[in-house]
């Protein structure tokens, strides 16, 4: 792990000025990382639950943070597939939570996977997939 | 076709209130929707291109589109499962553009794909697959 | 679960005439299951490592046993969706191991995941996601 | 397209030595290929129609050949991710197709979209999207 909780958290909140809309980096360890949404208006679906979208949105950033906290701040690394798995309906009026984990890290790309739950449920709300692309002069800041 | 045009456009505004930030429909036929996103600041991400979850909330608003415009108009229908590949980097400042096509409508189940462009690219950006699953009690139409 | 390991042993022999190149249970849980593979020359690909289709094979395979073994022994139940990341180069001539999850079982479909090892190497060669559709008239256990 | 069908039949030929097993390349062009697989018993699954392997081989295979065809006989091009959704059931008794088009073609990956058929069905059975891991020496034989 080569990049500490606060400077990542900083690197985020620098790169997204969406800010919150993305969510909020809550743990950080090696290969892995948490980030919490406080789900609003704005992320809800017809039916009054947390939309797909929002889940998918913080799936990708969860998994951007657990890469970057192990390669460096690389700002250039992208999301080249997705593949998410909605399991239960997410409880509308509390936050959601991402639980992103590395399963390699490779030379020019990375592929983890994302556990979404609501706060206070058990079971998991989604899972999802990912591939990340690392670009070839890659950064650490 | 169920649905027309402007049935299901309404349909669309008064259950996103979100609005534009999903995107509006600007074409539906028998088994298949295209939606525009018009790209502002909070659809951009770290690099300046159209974000990741920008270009998956689209192609999964244009599925939605195109599974209501044959069947319907169900709020319940939910996605189970979204595939993407992330193909090309979009131009930053121009629309994008999805085109959702049906490939199977079953009695609890649909399944499609979406192709995303950015306006005056001819190659996608973005190549989507995804499963809808449809509530029993379905119509309401 | 509802279902020992000797009888899902039996109806899997029995269900799968191809046997042994699908194949063999040797581990069954609440809501998991374990098979190996034992590899061999139909089983290569070009380079001379485990194909891609082997593995898929043995992970759906290995998602239908977890699966019965939590329902009970239905034939009918079908992968709908799967998607699988190859992470490492398997070892060409080792078994190779699927650990099989559910993440959730629903009424009318089933979503887990499985981890493919190749034997003595720690990391996946492997990590696949799948959804099964559970026929309506399902239990005959 | 850098190779011709003769030199691509021939190059599967010899690099599968498993053959019809996997299908046979049956018609190839600029960034696209079709292959056919003779279903026989090794190919059916429980409830007696085409197994999801089987065709998850043939949609693998038919991009591989796809993508040999547009880039040259690189043996050691590899699928990094599989993604297919099962449509319809199959017949049991007739070949099935599948048609691989590319999508991308990038210097290091591609990325490309299999349609499976049951011979004389309109419908197709599955639909599938790969990537492949283009190495860098990239020989073209």
């Amino acid at each position: 792990m080569r990049v500490s909780f606060e400077e990542l958290n900083a690197f985020l909140v620098d790169h997204f000025p969406q800010g919150a809309a993305y969510g909020a980096l809550v743990d950080l360890g090696d290969g892995w990382a948490e980030m919490v949404l406080n789900v609003d208006e704005v992320h809800l679906r017809p039916g009054g639950t947390v939309s797909g979208p929002a889940m998918m949105a913080l799936a990708d950033v969860a998994m951007y943070a657990a890469l970057l906290g192990k390669i460096g701040l690389v700002p250039l690394a992208v999301t080249t597939n997705l593949n998410i798995n909605f399991l239960r309906k997410p409880v509308a009026d509390v936050p959601i939570r991402a639980r992103a984990s590395l399963l390699k890290v490779g030379r020019t790309m990375a592929v983890g996977d994302v556990f979404i739950y609501s706060e206070g449920m058990k079971e998991p709300v989604a899972h999802s997939t990912l591939t990340y692309s690392i670009p070839p002069n890659k950064s650490e800041n």
